[in-house]
């Protein structure tokens, strides 16, 4: 792609300007296969450092990775009926395999439930075996008509963790710490708070009894899906007979969660953080969190500063901190500013024949220092002791001006449908009303507004008056967070 | 699996053994999919540190990751005249998808050239953007008809190299380099040495020019391919108009080459290591290096004991090493122990009252030490201290007895068609003998013999005087050696 065409800006269409970055930050690409995209370095680099994070916590939290095949049975995802209901439609379906057709067909995976307790049903025996805490790191297939990379792909990359326990509430608490798991991690990797809470019965997981999610509010305000966790109760085990004894002796069913977050979380970041000169990412996911570019003029400037930034380079790496040379010889310094600024690198240190000469490094971060400064010209040793600092700093402040925009279009105390179309029309983000729990009028309300409920939000997100009046009329039994979504 | 059911002795089957070991020390599982199999969270560990080890020294070589469609269109396969029949009857076929049957049908993706260097197509103007070096974790489908856990299964998990070239020399450069990678690894955390070298014409990968492979004698005698590098030429840039202006100013194709391991490679560890007890895990593949095992009878002790080995478990984690406590209440010591002998851990820790008391620990090697020591009793101190070396220690006589069983079971010398075909019924397991070239005498062995050539030996493996005369009569213009395989 050449790099003078410009960037869509935010203003003039955001879905132009997210297209647009995605592509020019080559984070991912289209690909020759409907509805697929290809993930390049940066953007795949950004995903498996969300991967490592997310893996950590994970294991903190005692689960273990294992790998379940990509096809399943047809037969498998026909059994659980709200299930096979909600995932029919997205089906890819594999009718011929090594030069025969299939006696029985199989499905690329669109999410594992069905395989993977089948496999439970055969592991587990007694109380002893369970909680059997299991995760996938892993591709998913859903046919979808209308994609946009990495928010809505037919492909994409996710984790699917999968648990057995001997008791709901056991089961229950498992699905309620994985959305704590996934608020923390977007808050404290991606700079992206979410509002968490429990799904509305018609947005919930086809084939769970109680879903939860993570709902981050984007620049554009409107909400993205950004992690879920479904308590199944027994649904599952019933259809696979996943059994086990219990200390008692008897046969039971056992409870099951599942969990998930995708390549998805990779838009959300674009969304959440970026700007009209590219995407900005966050440093505790940032593959280079320092990119140094060397200025020279001359072969002997270059000899001189090409030492200088490898010895630069060293000491940061041994500090923990992610660095990369820009050392590319027909590219000039602006050009190479450019291009990482629209790769959102965090921090850009500068250094030529005069920084060599004062023992300096010029440092810029991607989004200006708070007071609008833009360079800090730094000597050598107070870059190296304070750049661990300033990436945490750059951090917080990210998360929290995500927190802030989000907040600033957060609106409670809207009692009436008409009055919640109108300030959604006018660019609402998250609206808070009361709701009766009565499915028509949430149906009622979407229909009108084209917002649906988000959440049920978590007490932390829940007005300090709870409202009394449903938004359909009546009174109200809870209070939901309404918006446009992705 | 009951714990009480024996395992096959190797000398009684090795297959069945292998079968045995590999369910035992819960590796993997057969699943409902044809073919497919379940890794489990020991199993999978074990890949997770392989994928680790691998990738560093990816990284160390300039490679980066990148991620690629699952599903491949049908007329890509098929670009590539040799690609589409080595593969096409392997292939498993999506035809539907989204509820409808698709214009042009898709594969599951069994190797990635064909839509990676359309994409590469697109990427590569100039000079300037080669090379182009990325590798992609993933998933591929290979639909077999007859099957093994690790070792031969539809579905499989590898790493594979795509790499685009300005010179023929730089891509033959890459090949070669990435199956000195494939080697080093192999030998450095699977303490598995590999004979590596070209293969023959008919035993090349469907669509290079050139291809090499790092092949490792299993306990049975058998080869195990257990990696393979390719020089493509420009078969592939020709297909999909993977071209770029050269320095000079021409339009040039690109030259490509692709690399891979998979998961077959812990088979491979399985059948290097494994004894009649289980299978052993070298140290530096080992999810858990160190099992502590607390011993108690009394609460008290109890209290006492799991106190001690938390302790010792922090300062172990500490120094660099993987460690466990095996506390589960409801088994013995002794089930314990024979537990983690079976999983294969290379150092089990046991801890009791009197160990407390005596600020010492027990250390059992999983394969006894040199001098048949089962046992060592160690200060708390002299433990921690010599842990480290005791892995490298424990890898290198790994490594060293499966290098001294190749070569013991290497033959040189052989001349004649029913002198191979005899010392290969006696077990024997690589055969270096030479060959004129010609496929026909190849094909004729492998009838009378059931052996292939596994590889066209790289001179460390040659022979110090090369066979002159070919194994079919005449004479030699090569040597190679034969094996039976997997």
């Amino acid at each position: 792609m050449a790099d003078d065409k410009r960037l869509t800006p935010r203003s003039e269409s955001f879905s132009a300007w997210y297209n647009d970055v995605v592509q020019r930050a080559e984070l991912a690409d289209y690909s020759p296969v409907r509805g697929c995209m290809v993930i390049r370095p940066w953007g795949y680099a950004i995903w498996e450092l969300m991967q490592q994070g997310l893996d950590g916590l994970f294991k903190e939290t005692g689960h273990e990775n294992a790998y379940f095949p990509l096809l399943i049975p047809m037969s498998f995802i026909e059994r659980e009926k709200e299930h096979v209901e909600g995932f029919k439609p997205e089906l890819a379906v594999v009718s011929h395999a090594g030069g025969k057709e299939l006696d029985e067909p199989y499905v690329v995976r669109p999410t594992s439930e069905t395989i993977i307790y089948s496999m439970y049903a055969k592991w587990v025996q007694s109380y002893r075996d369970l909680p059997l805490l299991l995760n996938q790191w892993c591709n998913v297939m859903r046919w979808e008509l209308r994609t946009r990379l990495f928010l809505r792909t037919s492909e994409f990359l996710w984790q699917e963790g999968h648990t057995a326990h001997a008791t709901r509430e056991e089961a229950e608490e498992e699905a309620r710490r994985m959305l704590g798991v996934y608020r923390r991690f977007q808050e404290d990797w991606i700079a992206m708070p979410p509002v968490s809470g429990l799904k509305s019965e018609s947005e919930k997981f086809a084939g769970a009894v109680r879903s939860y999610s993570v709902e981050a509010l984007m620049q554009d305000n409107r909400a993205l899906q950004a992690g879920t966790s479904h308590f199944l109760g027994q649904n599952f085990s019933r259809q696979f007979g996943l059994t086990f004894q219990s200390e008692e002796g008897r046969e039971e069913y056992a409870w099951n969660t599942s969990w998930g977050v995708s390549t998805r979380m990779v838009g959300g970041m674009v969304m959440t953080h970026g700007d009209d000169n590219g995407i900005v990412v966050p440093p505790r996911i940032a593959p280079a969190q320092v990119v140094v570019v060397p200025i020279w003029r001359t072969d002997a400037q270059r000899v001189l500063v090409l030492e200088e930034a490898d010895r630069f380079r060293d000491q940061l790496v041994a500090a923990g901190v992610r660095v990369r040379i820009d050392a590319r010889d027909h590219l000039n310094p602006g050009a190479k500013f450019y291009e990482w600024e629209r790769k959102g690198a965090p921090f850009r240190a500068e250094i030529g024949p005069r920084d060599v000469a004062k023992g300096q490094v010029v440092l810029a971060r991607r989004v200006p220092f708070s007071g609008s400064q833009r360079k800090r010209f730094l000597s050598r040793e107070e870059a190296l002791a304070t750049l661990p600092a300033l990436l945490d700093e750059f951090h917080e402040e990210l998360l929290e001006s995500a927190r802030a925009r989000r907040e600033a279009n957060s609106h409670r105390g809207i009692s009436d449908l008409g009055e919640l179309k109108e300030i959604l029309d006018a660019g609402a983000g998250l609206v808070y009303t009361g709701w009766s729990g009565d499915p028509d009028v949430e149906e009622k309300v979407k229909q009108a507004t084209r917002a649906t409920i988000r959440v049920i939000p978590d007490d932390e997100f829940a007005s300090s008056s709870r409202p009394s009046r449903c938004i359909g009329g009546g009174a109200a039994k809870m209070e939901v967070a309404w918006a446009r979504a992705y």
